[in-house]
Protein backbone atom coordinates (compact mmCIF):
# COMPACT_ATOMS: atom_id res chain seq x y z
CA UNK A 1 0.00 0.00 0.00
CA UNK A 2 2.10 2.74 -0.78
CA UNK A 3 -1.41 5.09 -1.66
CA UNK A 4 0.07 8.44 -0.26
CA UNK A 5 3.77 7.94 -1.76
CA UNK A 6 1.64 7.27 -5.59
CA UNK A 7 -0.11 10.63 -4.52
CA UNK A 8 2.57 12.82 -3.93
CA UNK A 9 4.14 11.59 -6.85
CA UNK A 10 1.36 12.38 -9.11
CA UNK A 11 1.72 16.31 -8.01
CA UNK A 12 4.98 16.62 -8.98
CA UNK A 13 5.69 14.80 -11.86
CA UNK A 14 5.04 11.60 -14.33
CA UNK A 15 3.79 8.56 -11.62
CA UNK A 16 3.54 4.88 -13.42
CA UNK A 17 1.69 2.16 -11.09
CA UNK A 18 3.82 -0.60 -12.12
CA UNK A 19 2.19 -3.20 -9.92
CA UNK A 20 -1.03 -3.24 -7.42
CA UNK A 21 -2.93 -6.17 -5.48
CA UNK A 22 -5.25 -3.38 -5.12
CA UNK A 23 -7.76 -5.63 -6.92
CA UNK A 24 -8.08 -8.49 -4.67
CA UNK A 25 -8.19 -6.60 -1.79
CA UNK A 26 -4.49 -6.26 -1.45
CA UNK A 27 -4.35 -10.33 -0.40
CA UNK A 28 -1.04 -10.90 -1.99
CA UNK A 29 2.16 -9.24 -3.15
CA UNK A 30 2.45 -8.78 -6.97
CA UNK A 31 5.47 -10.07 -8.59
CA UNK A 32 6.85 -10.15 -12.12
CA UNK A 33 6.51 -6.61 -13.14
CA UNK A 34 8.69 -4.47 -14.88
CA UNK A 35 10.09 -1.09 -13.79
CA UNK A 36 10.81 1.75 -16.58
CA UNK A 37 14.15 1.73 -17.11
CA UNK A 38 14.11 5.83 -17.26
CA UNK A 39 12.35 6.53 -14.13
CA UNK A 40 14.05 8.45 -11.45
CA UNK A 41 12.95 6.13 -8.25
CA UNK A 42 11.15 2.56 -7.85
CA UNK A 43 8.62 2.49 -4.74
CA UNK A 44 7.48 0.27 -2.52
CA UNK A 45 6.47 -0.60 0.90
CA UNK A 46 7.94 -3.60 2.48
CA UNK A 47 5.19 -4.77 4.91
CA UNK A 48 1.12 -4.22 4.49
CA UNK A 49 0.41 -3.57 7.62
CA UNK A 50 -3.65 -3.42 7.49
CA UNK A 51 -3.95 -6.71 4.71
CA UNK A 52 -0.92 -8.46 6.78
CA UNK A 53 1.40 -9.16 3.38
CA UNK A 54 5.35 -8.60 2.90
CA UNK A 55 7.69 -8.27 0.59
CA UNK A 56 10.16 -11.65 1.17
CA UNK A 57 12.23 -10.48 -2.13
CA UNK A 58 12.33 -6.73 -3.96
CA UNK A 59 12.81 -6.23 -7.52
CA UNK A 60 16.37 -6.18 -9.56
CA UNK A 61 16.53 -2.65 -10.97
CA UNK A 62 19.17 -0.17 -11.95
CA UNK A 63 16.84 2.49 -10.99
CA UNK A 64 16.65 4.11 -7.45
CA UNK A 65 14.80 1.95 -5.24
CA UNK A 66 12.85 3.64 -2.32
CA UNK A 67 10.69 2.02 0.45
CA UNK A 68 8.76 2.67 3.17
CA UNK A 69 9.79 0.17 6.16
CA UNK A 70 7.41 1.51 8.57
CA UNK A 71 6.13 -1.83 9.42
CA UNK A 72 8.91 -4.09 9.44
CA UNK A 73 12.19 -2.08 9.59
CA UNK A 74 14.99 -3.93 11.87
CA UNK A 75 12.71 -7.23 12.13
CA UNK A 76 14.78 -9.27 9.82
CA UNK A 77 18.11 -9.33 7.89
CA UNK A 78 18.06 -7.44 4.52
CA UNK A 79 20.69 -6.50 1.89
CA UNK A 80 19.93 -3.28 2.97
CA UNK A 81 22.44 -1.78 0.61
CA UNK A 82 20.19 -2.04 -2.24
CA UNK A 83 17.91 0.52 -1.01
CA UNK A 84 18.88 3.56 -2.09
CA UNK A 85 16.39 5.43 0.47
CA UNK A 86 14.53 3.89 3.22
CA UNK A 87 11.80 5.40 5.60
CA UNK A 88 10.39 3.98 8.69
CA UNK A 89 7.97 5.94 11.39
CA UNK A 90 9.33 4.84 14.59
CA UNK A 91 5.83 3.79 16.00
CA UNK A 92 6.03 0.36 14.99
CA UNK A 93 9.48 -1.33 15.42
CA UNK A 94 11.35 1.39 16.77
CA UNK A 95 9.55 3.52 19.46
CA UNK A 96 6.95 6.50 20.29
CA UNK A 97 5.12 7.97 17.35
CA UNK A 98 6.68 11.20 16.89
CA UNK A 99 9.71 10.27 14.68
CA UNK A 100 10.93 8.54 11.45
CA UNK A 101 13.73 7.24 10.81
CA UNK A 102 15.38 8.16 7.28
CA UNK A 103 18.43 6.21 5.92
CA UNK A 104 19.47 7.75 2.56
CA UNK A 105 22.40 7.39 -0.17
CA UNK A 106 24.11 10.87 0.03
CA UNK A 107 24.95 10.46 -4.19
CA UNK A 108 20.99 10.52 -4.76
CA UNK A 109 20.47 14.24 -3.21
CA UNK A 110 20.58 17.33 -5.13
CA UNK A 111 18.98 16.11 -8.36
CA UNK A 112 16.06 18.60 -7.83
CA UNK A 113 16.46 21.99 -9.60
CA UNK A 114 12.92 23.81 -8.09
CA UNK A 115 12.65 24.89 -4.81
CA UNK A 116 11.99 22.22 -2.41
CA UNK A 117 10.53 24.03 1.22
CA UNK A 118 13.51 23.34 4.02
CA UNK A 119 11.48 20.79 6.25
CA UNK A 120 11.09 18.36 2.91
CA UNK A 121 15.06 18.92 2.07
CA UNK A 122 16.93 15.70 2.98
CA UNK A 123 20.03 17.41 2.25
CA UNK A 124 19.01 20.27 5.34
CA UNK A 125 18.44 17.98 7.44
CA UNK A 126 21.94 16.06 6.99
CA UNK A 127 23.45 19.19 6.88
CA UNK A 128 22.04 20.23 10.56
CA UNK A 129 22.60 16.55 12.18
CA UNK A 130 18.88 16.14 12.28
CA UNK A 131 18.08 19.21 14.62
CA UNK A 132 17.13 21.55 11.64
CA UNK A 133 13.23 21.87 13.61
CA UNK A 134 13.44 21.29 16.92
CA UNK A 135 12.75 16.98 17.17
CA UNK A 136 10.42 14.89 19.21
CA UNK A 137 13.13 14.33 21.47
CA UNK A 138 11.41 11.81 23.81
CA UNK A 139 10.43 9.75 20.70
CA UNK A 140 14.00 10.03 19.51
CA UNK A 141 15.23 8.99 23.00
CA UNK A 142 13.35 6.22 23.51
CA UNK A 143 13.76 5.23 19.87
CA UNK A 144 17.96 5.18 20.96
CA UNK A 145 16.50 3.14 24.09
CA UNK A 146 14.64 0.59 22.32
CA UNK A 147 17.60 0.33 19.51
CA UNK A 148 20.30 -0.69 22.59
CA UNK A 149 17.80 -3.29 24.15
CA UNK A 150 17.45 -4.44 20.77
CA UNK A 151 21.42 -4.68 19.99
CA UNK A 152 21.93 -6.52 23.42
CA UNK A 153 19.23 -9.06 22.65
CA UNK A 154 21.82 -10.13 19.79
CA UNK A 155 20.71 -7.59 17.22
CA UNK A 156 18.03 -8.02 13.76
CA UNK A 157 19.68 -11.70 13.39
CA UNK A 158 18.48 -12.66 16.71
CA UNK A 159 15.18 -11.06 16.61
CA UNK A 160 14.45 -11.97 13.04
CA UNK A 161 14.86 -16.00 14.86
CA UNK A 162 12.10 -14.58 17.40
CA UNK A 163 9.41 -12.90 14.86
CA UNK A 164 9.88 -16.15 12.51
CA UNK A 165 9.41 -18.80 15.48
CA UNK A 166 6.26 -16.38 16.51
CA UNK A 167 4.68 -16.14 13.20
CA UNK A 168 4.89 -19.56 12.54
CA UNK A 169 3.16 -20.39 16.03
CA UNK A 170 0.18 -18.61 14.71
CA UNK A 171 0.27 -19.64 10.84
CA UNK A 172 0.46 -23.45 11.83
CA UNK A 173 -2.60 -22.52 14.38
CA UNK A 174 -4.29 -20.53 11.60
CA UNK A 175 -4.11 -23.26 9.50
CA UNK A 176 -4.73 -26.26 11.66
CA UNK A 177 -7.82 -24.76 13.52
CA UNK A 178 -10.93 -25.93 11.33
CA UNK A 179 -12.62 -22.80 12.65
CA UNK A 180 -10.15 -19.89 11.01
CA UNK A 181 -8.76 -19.10 7.73
CA UNK A 182 -5.71 -16.92 6.45
CA UNK A 183 -6.61 -13.84 4.48
CA UNK A 184 -3.92 -13.19 2.22
CA UNK A 185 -1.66 -15.98 -0.09
CA UNK A 186 0.66 -17.94 2.08
CA UNK A 187 3.77 -17.13 0.18
CA UNK A 188 3.51 -13.87 1.48
CA UNK A 189 2.52 -13.32 5.05
CA UNK A 190 3.40 -10.99 6.98
CA UNK A 191 5.60 -11.59 9.98
CA UNK A 192 4.40 -8.85 11.49
CA UNK A 193 0.85 -8.90 10.84
CA UNK A 194 -1.32 -11.71 11.02
CA UNK A 195 -4.85 -11.41 9.83
CA UNK A 196 -7.34 -14.33 9.78
CA UNK A 197 -11.00 -14.81 9.60
CA UNK A 198 -13.41 -17.14 11.31
CA UNK A 199 -15.15 -19.06 9.13
CA UNK A 200 -17.95 -19.34 10.90
CA UNK A 201 -19.27 -15.56 11.98
CA UNK A 202 -21.72 -16.70 14.19
CA UNK A 203 -18.64 -17.69 16.43
CA UNK A 204 -17.60 -13.94 16.84
CA UNK A 205 -18.93 -12.76 20.17
CA UNK A 206 -17.71 -15.62 21.94
CA UNK A 207 -14.64 -15.78 20.43
CA UNK A 208 -14.16 -11.75 21.00
CA UNK A 209 -15.08 -12.22 24.87
CA UNK A 210 -12.66 -14.68 25.08
CA UNK A 211 -9.85 -13.16 23.73
CA UNK A 212 -10.63 -10.34 26.03
CA UNK A 213 -10.54 -12.18 28.58
CA UNK A 214 -7.53 -13.59 28.15
CA UNK A 215 -6.26 -10.25 28.26
CA UNK A 216 -5.47 -9.50 24.84
CA UNK A 217 -6.41 -6.28 23.62
CA UNK A 218 -6.04 -4.54 19.87
CA UNK A 219 -5.93 -7.45 17.34
CA UNK A 220 -9.52 -6.34 15.63
CA UNK A 221 -9.01 -6.05 11.68
CA UNK A 222 -8.23 -2.57 10.42
CA UNK A 223 -12.22 -0.88 9.83
CA UNK A 224 -11.51 -1.20 6.19
CA UNK A 225 -11.12 -4.85 5.67
CA UNK A 226 -12.83 -6.64 9.22
CA UNK A 227 -11.51 -9.98 10.63
CA UNK A 228 -8.84 -10.33 12.80
CA UNK A 229 -5.30 -8.83 12.50
CA UNK A 230 -3.03 -9.41 15.27
CA UNK A 231 0.22 -7.11 15.39
CA UNK A 232 3.64 -9.43 16.65
CA UNK A 233 6.48 -6.29 16.20
CA UNK A 234 9.74 -6.77 17.52
CA UNK A 235 8.28 -5.58 21.25
CA UNK A 236 6.07 -8.72 21.85
CA UNK A 237 7.17 -11.70 23.09
CA UNK A 238 6.31 -15.21 22.14
CA UNK A 239 4.35 -16.37 25.02
CA UNK A 240 1.77 -13.49 24.32
CA UNK A 241 1.22 -15.22 20.53
CA UNK A 242 1.03 -18.12 22.59
CA UNK A 243 -1.59 -16.94 24.86
CA UNK A 244 -3.43 -16.28 21.46
CA UNK A 245 -3.40 -19.26 20.05
CA UNK A 246 -4.45 -20.70 23.46
CA UNK A 247 -7.57 -18.97 23.20
CA UNK A 248 -8.36 -20.28 19.80
CA UNK A 249 -7.61 -23.88 20.79
CA UNK A 250 -10.36 -23.63 23.89
CA UNK A 251 -12.93 -22.02 21.24
CA UNK A 252 -12.07 -25.24 18.89
CA UNK A 253 -12.71 -27.60 22.57
CA UNK A 254 -15.82 -25.95 23.32
CA UNK A 255 -17.45 -24.85 20.33
CA UNK B 1 13.81 36.89 14.31
CA UNK B 2 12.28 35.44 11.62
CA UNK B 3 14.66 33.91 9.42
CA UNK B 4 13.50 30.90 8.87
CA UNK B 5 10.14 32.23 7.52
CA UNK B 6 11.89 34.98 5.40
CA UNK B 7 14.41 31.96 3.70
CA UNK B 8 10.90 30.03 3.26
CA UNK B 9 9.13 32.81 1.72
CA UNK B 10 12.06 34.05 -0.65
CA UNK B 11 11.96 30.53 -2.14
CA UNK B 12 8.48 31.18 -3.43
CA UNK B 13 7.64 34.28 -3.72
CA UNK B 14 8.69 37.96 -3.34
CA UNK B 15 9.21 39.05 0.11
CA UNK B 16 9.57 42.40 1.79
CA UNK B 17 11.36 42.61 5.20
CA UNK B 18 9.59 45.80 6.18
CA UNK B 19 11.53 45.68 9.71
CA UNK B 20 14.69 44.33 11.70
CA UNK B 21 16.73 45.10 14.62
CA UNK B 22 19.19 42.90 13.17
CA UNK B 23 21.87 45.61 12.76
CA UNK B 24 21.12 46.39 16.60
CA UNK B 25 21.63 42.45 17.69
CA UNK B 26 18.17 42.42 18.18
CA UNK B 27 18.15 44.55 21.00
CA UNK B 28 14.63 45.77 20.03
CA UNK B 29 11.58 45.39 18.68
CA UNK B 30 11.13 47.93 15.63
CA UNK B 31 7.81 50.23 15.67
CA UNK B 32 6.39 52.40 13.20
CA UNK B 33 7.11 50.35 9.62
CA UNK B 34 4.63 50.24 6.70
CA UNK B 35 3.39 46.98 5.59
CA UNK B 36 2.50 46.97 1.98
CA UNK B 37 -1.31 46.60 1.46
CA UNK B 38 -0.80 44.41 -1.30
CA UNK B 39 1.10 42.08 0.23
CA UNK B 40 -0.75 38.26 1.13
CA UNK B 41 0.48 38.05 4.96
CA UNK B 42 2.48 40.11 7.27
CA UNK B 43 4.83 37.53 9.02
CA UNK B 44 6.19 38.34 12.64
CA UNK B 45 7.93 36.80 15.89
CA UNK B 46 6.15 37.95 19.28
CA UNK B 47 9.05 36.77 21.36
CA UNK B 48 12.62 36.46 20.70
CA UNK B 49 14.06 33.80 22.82
CA UNK B 50 17.75 34.91 21.72
CA UNK B 51 17.73 38.21 22.25
CA UNK B 52 15.14 38.67 25.49
CA UNK B 53 12.74 41.07 23.25
CA UNK B 54 8.67 40.54 23.20
CA UNK B 55 6.28 42.45 21.29
CA UNK B 56 3.93 44.59 23.20
CA UNK B 57 1.82 45.79 20.39
CA UNK B 58 0.98 44.60 16.80
CA UNK B 59 1.49 46.42 14.19
CA UNK B 60 -2.60 47.42 12.60
CA UNK B 61 -3.03 46.22 8.75
CA UNK B 62 -5.74 44.52 6.33
CA UNK B 63 -3.18 42.12 5.49
CA UNK B 64 -3.22 38.74 7.35
CA UNK B 65 -1.49 38.91 9.97
CA UNK B 66 0.97 35.92 11.24
CA UNK B 67 2.56 35.24 13.84
CA UNK B 68 5.12 32.77 15.48
CA UNK B 69 4.49 32.59 18.95
CA UNK B 70 6.37 29.30 19.85
CA UNK B 71 8.23 30.93 22.78
CA UNK B 72 4.88 33.30 24.43
CA UNK B 73 1.89 31.68 23.48
CA UNK B 74 -0.67 30.84 26.33
CA UNK B 75 1.94 33.58 28.75
CA UNK B 76 -0.15 36.12 28.22
CA UNK B 77 -3.98 37.77 27.33
CA UNK B 78 -3.84 38.93 23.45
CA UNK B 79 -6.72 39.52 20.97
CA UNK B 80 -5.98 36.66 19.50
CA UNK B 81 -8.81 37.06 16.71
CA UNK B 82 -6.49 39.61 15.11
CA UNK B 83 -3.98 36.94 14.02
CA UNK B 84 -5.04 35.24 10.94
CA UNK B 85 -2.38 32.04 11.00
CA UNK B 86 -0.62 31.40 14.50
CA UNK B 87 1.85 29.05 15.33
CA UNK B 88 3.85 28.15 18.52
CA UNK B 89 6.33 24.60 18.98
CA UNK B 90 5.55 23.10 22.39
CA UNK B 91 8.16 23.05 23.53
CA UNK B 92 7.92 26.10 25.36
CA UNK B 93 5.37 27.20 27.09
CA UNK B 94 3.07 23.88 26.28
CA UNK B 95 4.73 20.53 26.51
CA UNK B 96 7.77 18.57 25.25
CA UNK B 97 9.40 19.34 21.84
CA UNK B 98 7.84 17.35 18.88
CA UNK B 99 4.49 18.92 18.40
CA UNK B 100 3.20 22.64 17.07
CA UNK B 101 0.31 24.48 17.71
CA UNK B 102 -1.28 25.76 14.87
CA UNK B 103 -4.56 28.15 15.12
CA UNK B 104 -5.96 29.38 11.29
CA UNK B 105 -9.00 31.54 10.06
CA UNK B 106 -10.19 29.13 7.64
CA UNK B 107 -11.01 31.81 5.14
CA UNK B 108 -7.11 32.23 3.81
CA UNK B 109 -6.87 28.71 3.39
CA UNK B 110 -6.99 27.54 -0.32
CA UNK B 111 -5.65 30.55 -2.16
CA UNK B 112 -2.63 28.71 -3.50
CA UNK B 113 -2.56 27.09 -7.14
CA UNK B 114 0.08 25.48 -7.22
CA UNK B 115 0.54 22.16 -5.82
CA UNK B 116 1.35 21.83 -2.01
CA UNK B 117 3.18 18.78 -0.26
CA UNK B 118 0.26 17.19 1.70
CA UNK B 119 2.52 17.35 4.72
CA UNK B 120 2.53 21.29 4.54
CA UNK B 121 -1.21 21.87 3.52
CA UNK B 122 -3.18 22.55 6.60
CA UNK B 123 -6.78 21.96 4.78
CA UNK B 124 -5.32 18.82 4.64
CA UNK B 125 -4.56 18.41 8.72
CA UNK B 126 -7.74 20.27 9.06
CA UNK B 127 -9.51 17.53 7.17
CA UNK B 128 -7.88 14.42 8.77
CA UNK B 129 -8.42 16.16 12.81
CA UNK B 130 -4.56 16.47 13.00
CA UNK B 131 -4.22 12.57 12.14
CA UNK B 132 -3.06 12.77 8.37
CA UNK B 133 0.62 11.30 9.97
CA UNK B 134 0.89 9.33 13.08
CA UNK B 135 1.60 12.42 15.10
CA UNK B 136 3.84 12.41 18.20
CA UNK B 137 1.41 11.27 20.55
CA UNK B 138 3.18 12.01 24.31
CA UNK B 139 4.00 14.96 23.25
CA UNK B 140 0.45 16.00 22.39
CA UNK B 141 -0.94 14.28 25.39
CA UNK B 142 1.80 15.70 27.89
CA UNK B 143 0.81 19.14 25.92
CA UNK B 144 -2.85 18.43 26.76
CA UNK B 145 -2.25 17.66 30.67
CA UNK B 146 -0.08 21.52 30.32
CA UNK B 147 -3.11 23.25 29.32
CA UNK B 148 -5.46 21.40 31.65
CA UNK B 149 -3.13 22.14 34.58
CA UNK B 150 -2.91 26.11 33.08
CA UNK B 151 -6.71 25.97 32.91
CA UNK B 152 -7.30 24.69 36.34
CA UNK B 153 -4.86 27.52 37.68
CA UNK B 154 -6.95 30.16 36.43
CA UNK B 155 -6.11 29.79 32.67
CA UNK B 156 -3.85 32.84 30.52
CA UNK B 157 -5.32 35.25 33.04
CA UNK B 158 -3.54 33.77 35.85
CA UNK B 159 -0.67 32.74 34.73
CA UNK B 160 0.07 36.46 32.75
CA UNK B 161 -0.01 37.81 36.14
CA UNK B 162 2.55 35.45 37.71
CA UNK B 163 4.83 35.86 34.35
CA UNK B 164 4.63 39.82 34.94
CA UNK B 165 5.42 39.05 39.07
CA UNK B 166 9.07 37.07 37.67
CA UNK B 167 9.80 39.18 34.87
CA UNK B 168 9.75 42.54 37.31
CA UNK B 169 11.46 40.78 40.44
CA UNK B 170 14.38 40.06 37.94
CA UNK B 171 14.15 42.95 35.97
CA UNK B 172 14.23 44.79 39.08
CA UNK B 173 17.59 42.99 40.14
CA UNK B 174 19.34 43.62 37.03
CA UNK B 175 18.54 47.32 37.30
CA UNK B 176 19.08 47.90 40.68
CA UNK B 177 22.41 45.80 40.82
CA UNK B 178 25.87 47.60 39.51
CA UNK B 179 27.15 44.22 38.78
CA UNK B 180 24.80 43.70 36.08
CA UNK B 181 23.13 45.40 33.17
CA UNK B 182 20.03 44.47 30.98
CA UNK B 183 21.06 43.78 27.11
CA UNK B 184 17.92 45.28 25.68
CA UNK B 185 15.65 48.67 25.13
CA UNK B 186 13.53 48.38 28.59
CA UNK B 187 10.25 48.30 26.59
CA UNK B 188 11.15 45.86 24.96
CA UNK B 189 11.62 43.06 27.08
CA UNK B 190 10.46 39.76 27.05
CA UNK B 191 8.39 38.73 30.07
CA UNK B 192 9.79 35.00 28.79
CA UNK B 193 13.28 35.47 28.64
CA UNK B 194 15.24 38.20 30.16
CA UNK B 195 18.75 38.65 29.18
CA UNK B 196 21.79 40.42 30.77
CA UNK B 197 25.43 40.54 31.58
CA UNK B 198 28.01 41.56 34.22
CA UNK B 199 29.56 45.09 33.87
CA UNK B 200 32.77 43.21 34.95
CA UNK B 201 33.50 40.17 32.74
CA UNK B 202 36.25 39.01 35.46
CA UNK B 203 33.17 37.94 38.13
CA UNK B 204 32.16 35.90 35.51
CA UNK B 205 34.15 32.66 36.92
CA UNK B 206 32.40 33.34 40.77
CA UNK B 207 28.85 34.13 39.66
CA UNK B 208 28.63 31.07 37.64
CA UNK B 209 30.08 28.70 40.31
CA UNK B 210 27.87 30.38 42.78
CA UNK B 211 24.44 30.49 40.18
CA UNK B 212 25.62 26.52 39.52
CA UNK B 213 25.91 26.00 43.38
CA UNK B 214 22.45 27.32 44.35
CA UNK B 215 21.03 24.96 41.69
CA UNK B 216 20.20 26.98 38.86
CA UNK B 217 20.96 25.64 34.99
CA UNK B 218 20.65 27.13 31.43
CA UNK B 219 21.18 30.50 32.11
CA UNK B 220 24.03 31.01 29.67
CA UNK B 221 23.22 32.86 26.82
CA UNK B 222 22.65 31.79 23.48
CA UNK B 223 26.00 30.90 22.02
CA UNK B 224 25.78 33.79 19.24
CA UNK B 225 25.26 36.29 22.12
CA UNK B 226 27.03 35.42 25.11
CA UNK B 227 25.97 36.91 28.39
CA UNK B 228 23.29 35.07 30.58
CA UNK B 229 19.92 34.38 29.59
CA UNK B 230 17.20 33.39 32.38
CA UNK B 231 14.20 32.00 30.88
CA UNK B 232 10.83 31.85 32.37
CA UNK B 233 8.47 30.41 30.83
CA UNK B 234 5.05 29.26 32.56
CA UNK B 235 6.52 26.17 34.02
CA UNK B 236 8.76 28.05 36.21
CA UNK B 237 8.09 29.26 39.98
CA UNK B 238 8.54 32.54 41.04
CA UNK B 239 10.63 30.74 43.65
CA UNK B 240 13.17 30.08 41.18
CA UNK B 241 13.18 33.61 40.28
CA UNK B 242 14.16 34.33 43.45
CA UNK B 243 16.52 31.59 43.64
CA UNK B 244 18.64 33.98 40.98
CA UNK B 245 17.78 37.29 42.50
CA UNK B 246 19.15 35.62 45.72
CA UNK B 247 22.55 34.46 43.90
CA UNK B 248 22.98 38.49 42.22
CA UNK B 249 22.84 40.04 45.45
CA UNK B 250 25.44 37.64 47.02
CA UNK B 251 27.80 38.78 44.45
CA UNK B 252 26.71 41.69 45.33
CA UNK B 253 27.65 41.39 48.98
CA UNK B 254 30.66 38.84 48.69
CA UNK B 255 32.52 40.67 46.07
Amino acid sequence: MSDKAIKEAKAFGEMVEVASSKDKGYNFIPKGYSIPEDADYFHCTSNNTISGTQMKEFPKTNVAMVCDMSSDIFSRQLDFEKFDLIYAGAQKNMGPAGTTLVIIKEDILGKVERHIPSMLNYQIHIDRDSMFNTPAVFAVYVSMLTLEWLKDLGGIKFIEEVNNKKAALLYNEIDRNPLFKGVVVKEDRSTMNATFILNDESLTETFDNMWKEAGISGINGHRSVGGYRASMYNALPLHSVQALVDVMQELEINK
